[in-house]
């Protein structure tokens, strides 16, 4: 399938960097250097013109003088060596490389020639280049080529998520903060630059049907490569992995930014997303959504999904609280997200109330959203949630939990755990952000229940659950009737 | 002006709890007269009927064995003993009230019998009850009647902002935690629960014509109080400080809820919008951007106030970021945030490049957004905000602002807020929220220079500036051209 071997640029088993400085310890190539000789698993080769050392490691005159041909070879030279270093790789059957440094398309006419250059080069000996202008691979735990120092960067977990930005900043800041934040977990995280080479449709094609650890495939992209539109399509619907698109320069004023810094025009967004719907690309209108589908599907691909074959295919939910205001808030974004509320009957509304603490029966109120209030004990919410697990005709449980009132324990995490673990009802929480529940959010997370910060991002995960749901009905061949 | 004392309610010097139970440590009374007691300044009395102590506070039989007539009494009893207490308060001129339980107009006719009845004492006797229904009052340092312990909750910082809510649950959740977050100071918070008496209108009354600690007062309310909408906008109007309405139950969902929580009818929510625009209510569409505006407020109340008489009146900015991706989200949110992009001379091009190290200088880009590359120091950041600042066009920068490249060191904040505090542009950033930037993000904050965690809140402080300038100019009386 692929002529290219992505496997080398992604799982290397050893790798050399050029462009190493003696002088700066803070050059590009002597932290890339550094980082995967201490940090990760690769074997690293140091390429320097007299040889020596740096810190213990031994570096190389050539690359011709390596013991072994490396699976990789990192650039972090000027533009016109890197050309020269390409050809390296030509002659020496490396067959694959991550290009650091600038100077290519998206400088202008010069650049441009020297990246058609590159790419004659890369076609005709079939090596997989990533870049320029790019910060290159993240795959825990073999190699990380983002040559920023890792003590001032935060790394994701492993997990499901396949990530690829056309955006260095965005991958490492946007990205990897707000994955570490939310535990979400990457297989692998690329920043592709200028795309001269190895361009997003290669890469949805090698997550999709070569990478085993990937089920979650996310881009953030400011429009598709020039020509290469229908293919990812192509490969979007064929995906057994769930595909997710986040485009920035949507607006004129985002487009002008993108003409400089990736030598990209932004595409006309309208038509792309309808085009990408079709083909069944999930596609967050905001980035916090973005992260919050992530975080749900990161938890569905999880062999111990806590939900087993129970999905959301309406988006009918009951919203479970134990403060009035935030059930309001709740239900107020409902109908923006393709989200139903489930009404009660008589019988169900007398049933739960006995369910609860005598105090708590006479002032909680049992429409939807169910206001259990301050004083409502863990047994009471334990004890709701088995119940409302059992209404067939509500697909997912919107729990909003404020462990404030004075009742509330350490344990009740665990104890959702366990009612979850039992019924397999979706359900997704929202607990504050405050240290000191850190016990409560950790155990409902080692279950695999999605936590939220916020009220916004608990209702979009559901709305994520829905739009899983329809993608992966499609994919089946399932009929899905809208309700 | 008042009839009542509302100053009383806020401002005790003295008060006394009724419902303490001896049995339970958990009882709404018992903290309240305890946190009161070791954490507060107010003067606190325990009632019981047989007297005695708890933790060594002596207890009195009855509120007329008092050795002084309090300011405040909390009621944390049941409703019909609340009415014979709210009767006591009429008896020995007790001025104001707080009445924590439930059982009034939101449980129904019985309830709203007893409503009646508490509101015809409290109106004939001029005693300002808050309540009943919820949490009462925190006025740091002198009183908190929240029954939730102390360790359980996250209390803000003091500052401007007067918070009124509707929802006790999302005074100390959505409100409390993530004013804490952001370092938005209150000066009073206040849970109106079912406002019987003291209401809204009362509050922004008090809060703009009394209290001189305040300068922004804010509320969250699931809609007016029944007959009031008319002299709230009446006082908006009038009012000298910002005032900041956010409407819970907005939707048909939403609704639901409300009517079952606080015993009101959420009204139309398009007419409302627009009587409240007129009337200069600052109306933020979400709760995010609710809380981004009243932390840009707040430190424009401040006496150090960074931005001196600059305003944003147009929104006309400039984008300043180390990544290009981010530059390219936070342009395509300008539009819908009524702000502009400043376009740069080639000229002013010229002499942005000339300001930058002789690297970044040739990768960089200085359209709107700028991008100044991964290979920035400080000093081009320090020069750039400089010369930004002197270009009278630009009314505010946007600075996006990752430490991830090598060469940022630890000093940037510091030296961002010399510059601004020479030039006093608006200058509102977007630093990420990782714990080791901390003194970056201090450095600044210690300046009143604004930072953000999200690119959007960034970009939402901006146009809250904006609104804000209307709002100032309508009310100073200045013509005001939209442009």
């Amino acid at each position: 399938m692929f002529k290219m071997e992505l496997n080398k640029l992604f799982k290397p088993k050893s790798m050399a960097v050029v462009g190493i400085s003696k002088k700066n310890p803070l050059s590009p190539g002597r932290i890339v250097m550094l980082k995967n000789e201490f940090e990760m698993q690769v074997k690293v080769y140091g390429i320097y013109p007299t040889g020596g050392e740096i810190e213990g490691i031994q570096l190389y005159e050539r690359l011709d003088k390596l013991p072994e041909i490396p699976d990789l070879l990192v650039i972090a030279v000027g533009p016109d060596d890197t050309l020269d270093y390409i050809q390296q790789c030509a002659d020496l059957n490396i067959p694959s490389a991550v290009i650091i440094g600038g100077g290519f398309a998206e400088i202008g006419i010069k650049g441009k020639k020297r990246q058609d250059k590159l790419e004659k080069i890369a076609f005709e000996n079939n090596i997989a280049v990533l870049g320029p202008n790019c910060l290159g691979v993240y795959a825990p735990p073999l190699v990380d080529t983002i040559f920023l120092p890792t003590e001032r960067i935060t790394k994701p977990p492993k997990g499901s998520v396949a990530l690829i930005s056309q955006s260095g900043g965005v991958l490492v800041d946007q990205f990897f903060v707000k994955f570490k934040e939310r535990n979400i977990g990457v297989s692998t995280a690329v920043s592709i630059g200028n795309r001269a080479v190895v361009d997003e449709v290669m890469l949805l094609e090698y997550f999709s049907k070569v990478d085993p650890e990937t089920s979650n495939i996310a881009f953030y992209l400011e429009g598709f490569k020039e020509g290469r539109a229908r293919e990812f399509l192509k490969f979007a619907r064929e995906s057994e992995d769930t595909v997710i698109m986040f485009f920035g320069g949507k607006t004129r004023e985002g487009k002008v930014a993108t003409l400089s810094h990736t030598a990209s025009l932004a595409g006309n967004y309208k038509i792309q997303y309808s085009a990408l719907r079709q083909n069944l690309v999930i596609q967050p209108h905001s980035e916090r959504e973005l992260l919050t589908s992530l975080k749900v599907f990161d938890v569905l691909s999880h062999r111990k999904n806590p939900f087993g074959d129970n999905v959301v295919t309406y988006g009918d939910v009951v919203i479970l609280s134990v403060s009035g205001g935030h059930g309001v808030i709740a239900a107020d974004m409902l109908k923006s997200y393709g989200l139903n509320r489930v009404d009660f009957t008589k019988e169900e509304k007398a049933k739960m109330k006995k369910l609860m603490n005598p105090v708590a029966r006479e002032i909680a109120s049992f429409n939807n959203p169910i206001d259990l209030t301050g004083s409502v004990l863990d047994t009471d919410i334990e004890d709701m949630i088995r119940y409302l697990s059992d209404i067939d005709r509500i697909e997912c449980i919107i729990l909003l939990l404020l462990p404030y009132p004075p009742n509330i324990s350490f344990q009740i995490g665990r104890r959702i755990a366990n009612v979850v673990a039992s019924k397999k009802k979706p359900v997704v929480c929202f607990v504050p952000y405050v240290s000191k529940y850190e016990m409560i959010i950790e155990s409902l997370e080692l279950a695999y229940i999605p936590v939220f910060h916020s009220i916004k991002e608990t209702v979009q995960a559901v709305s994520a659950l829905k739009h899983r749901t329809r993608v992966d009905n499609v994919k089946k061949g399932n009929i899905f009737w809208e309700k």
